[in-house]
């Protein structure tokens, strides 16, 4: 047998999946480049029926097309580190407090082409460990925060670590949910057990459901491990209210659940009023409880949107120190994150104050990213929902919506014999007539007969791309009626 | 029992064992606390018999303490893409060629704070792939072309795919190794199947050995799937010559293996016109093998020693479609690898050429690290072989050393007492001695009996240092005679 083939692989790898980057973004990078190549040859005719492909496949905001501006703040304190001797060959472009901070950042680090320590740098930690003492009203320890090259690699380091046993050991997630959780349990040979959420009641979490995914390990001698909760949710943007946060937690705690809080879009509000975010970690020490808690957050979401930086961290809570010790094995052999992403870190628990010279243009350029996200989400929740066959959760958090969709029978049909999902085959079919690529539904788990996609709100110009949207889908509806 | 205790995890991680950053590299920190707390306090007296901490136990060039300056060049081109605003607002400090660089590269990344494609910006693969052409000779294809966090990251996500049965496969390894092959198959339940190398010989590499470990593992039924060769060596800095190069080829195609060629330190050759490194890329495509081959390169290494930006990339040779497809569904799952490091390859594979406005700078800098790494190696290999007990082949390739020694019978037994090996015993007291941290033999494997460290030779003021170091064994020595 040839060496290197798929047969030959770890069995684990081939059961991975991850829907964000599958068959349709795939599909939509080869338009990209047909779409690049036809106009660098200078030919008008590039045979696609759109001009550019549109990318709502992924949280990624400043990526072309979408343009996203970066927090000036931000890219000031990251050029200054990159290149200290700015800060004299450059003496006016720095205002006064990105100065400063670049200069604190770089006493303690020194160059950021060196290693960090490997739970990132202690001084980073120390200012997010006071983020979240400010954000909760309870003490962060720094020695238990562990920065990270984004969220992913966190979720992907706790669950290779709770597996103890192939096959045997769980962990409960929401249904949908973010296909991490599911790629990574595949990769680690963990059974992903599933809990929906209620689509009626704007994809509220309901304990029933997770106590009864709970009988039903029971019952197939799975030992559950841990528990996921995405707040607020990727895809469906629900927040949960306080009272079901601390039954979530005191259900953890009868059931010897670790509890595992993807917070990651915390700052992603719409409806802080009606839906406002409260960390688990908070519900956690309010209740007193002794849960042993992982809240993950990053800096690739809220407005920061520095994906490629990779930066995020995750904070322990209750966590043993034999396991803080083994997580610090584990993250040295990678040896440290990012150190644009520890930066980036650095800005987002520490923006700018007022009456720093560099408030004003912050408070601005931030302002305008939750207006912009806030009135897109809701305009494009109401045009989706005025389509026939077509029901929508007007999200009131982080960057998503996730419709339902009807999809006519001969549609299924013919998705069912080209081997797809009605949701992937009617995926397919936008991006094909559209430039548009949004993730279908089975990537992210439904109910049984149902159908979904997720988009993101990033895409300026909504007239123009929920035009789009709509165009195609009444042109569907016809095809296959 | 409570949820989340070492007891509770995956016994895989509790194997995990990564000596560069462990006991010795924790108390040193705990060290460089110490001192930094009294300085902070005004408190002279810090109770400890040295001032500083030195970190031997890393190739971290640019960290605290040893400071080797970044190439400019690319400094210059990080901030530029951190904040392209800079060349309007400085237009005066930056080289027409960064301009232009830094201009390319925006052209086809736009914003280094989105996501990239997950195998690494396309343009800058082609830039890889021009870069391997030139060095071997031969075609390279950007799209087998891997961008990664960091030379680690690629290794770790090879064995994951190479691991097909827990405990039943193993890849081969050198001993000495780079303790990150053993980490991660510890993580992934894959045996190590150990191959030694002849320090008499300069730590040649034998065949005879592979092929005795070979079937030493067809008697215990492992199968082996992959032989890892780490070129130039680390902890050893041995080159292979070519013959022997295409020796391993031929044994990898026998017995099926895929080839594992860790080149991270191809650029830090200290007597190339003696022992000059040849890919093995260029070997296989010139002896027209088909065994598949995965080369890892790295910007931590070489003149660059980006560490903090963790880039690198691997290339595939000879690899199934189906496996790439594999390895880009995995890559996806951790969405890209971080900007700052891929902006680093591109500067790496494409430095300044003659004429350009940054080449006299770039030159004078790269000779500089060159020349000052060439001289402490040969320096500090004929004062440590000087010293009684002490035997230390002189490296002609990578950034260590990796003495003999001979501890007394005494501390031997001291040392088990306490126990631990006899080479991690002396490097303990060196540390409680001198601040100088190193990393025990025992930590990359050595033959049975023997004590060996592992120092880099990237600490300046060599007198100094080689001083505590002769100080120390001498004083040693006389303690446990």
């Amino acid at each position: 047998m040839p060496p290197f083939t798929v047969d030959t692989l770890n069995p684990a790898i081939l059961k991975v999946e991850y829907a964000v980057r599958g068959e349709l973004a795939i599909k939509a990078e080869e338009y990209r480049v047909q779409l690049q190549e036809a106009e660098a040859s200078g030919n008008a005719n590039h045979g696609l029926p759109f001009d550019r492909v549109i990318s709502s496949n992924i949280g990624n905001p400043q990526q072309k097309g979408l343009d996203q501006p970066p927090i000036t703040f931000v890219r000031q304190v990251a050029a200054l580190m990159e290149y200290p001797e700015l800060k004299k060959l450059a003496p006016n472009v720095f205002p006064a407090d990105v100065i400063a901070r670049a200069d604190e950042l770089y006493e303690e680090i020194g160059s950021i082409g060196a290693y960090s320590h490997s739970q990132g740098v202690p001084l980073i930690r120390k200012h997010v460990a006071k983020f979240i003492e400010e954000r909760d009203g309870y003490p962060s320890d720094p020695n238990h925060i562990f920065l990270t090259g984004g969220a992913s690699f966190g979720v992907s380091l706790l669950i290779s670590m709770l597996i103890s046993k192939p096959h045997k050991s769980g962990i409960l997630i929401p249904i949908p949910q973010y296909p991490l959780y599911t790629a990574t349990l595949a990769q680690h040979s963990g059974a992903a057990l599933p809990y929906h959420l209620d689509e009626k009641s704007g994809w509220s979490t309901s304990l029933r459901e997770i106590e009864a995914s709970l009988a039903k390990a029971a019952q197939d001698g799975t030992e559950p491990r841990a528990l996921v909760v995405i707040n607020p949710g990727n895809p469906t943007g629900a927040l949960l209210d306080a009272a079901t946060q601390a039954e979530i937690v005191h259900l953890c705690e009868r059931h010897g659940l670790v509890l595992l809080a993807d917070e990651v879009y915390q700052a992603n509000l719409h409806r802080a009023s009606t839906h406002p975010f409260t960390s688990f970690k908070k519900v956690v020490r309010s209740l007193g409880s002794n849960v042993p808690l992982v809240s993950f957050h990053s800096i690739s979401k809220g407005v920061s949107g520095e994906c490629g930086r990779r930066g995020g961290y995750f904070e322990c809570a209750n966590v043993d120190n034999g396991v803080l010790a083994m997580m610090y094995k584990m993250v040295s052999v990678g040896l440290c994150p990012p150190l644009a992403g520890q930066i980036g870190v650095d800005c987002m628990v520490r923006p700018p104050r007022a009456g720093e010279p560099s408030y004003e243009l912050w408070k601005r350029e931030t302002d305008t990213i939750h207006a912009a996200l806030k009135d897109r989400t809701a305009v494009m929740a109401s045009r989706l929902n005025a389509l026939p066959g077509v029901s929508c959760v007007d999200s009131p958090g982080a960057l998503y919506l996730y419709p339902k969709i009807e999809v006519p029978e001969r549609a299924a049909q013919a998705a069912r014999e080209a081997g797809k999902a009605p949701d992937a085959f009617y995926a397919l079919r936008l991006l094909d007539a559209t430039g548009i690529c949004v993730v279908p539904g089975s990537g992210f788990g439904q109910k049984e007969g149902e159908s979904h996609y997720r988009l993101t709100c990033l895409c300026p110009g909504v007239e123009e791309y929920v035009g789009k949207l709509e165009k195609f889908h009444k042109e569907f509806l016809e095809k296959w009626a």
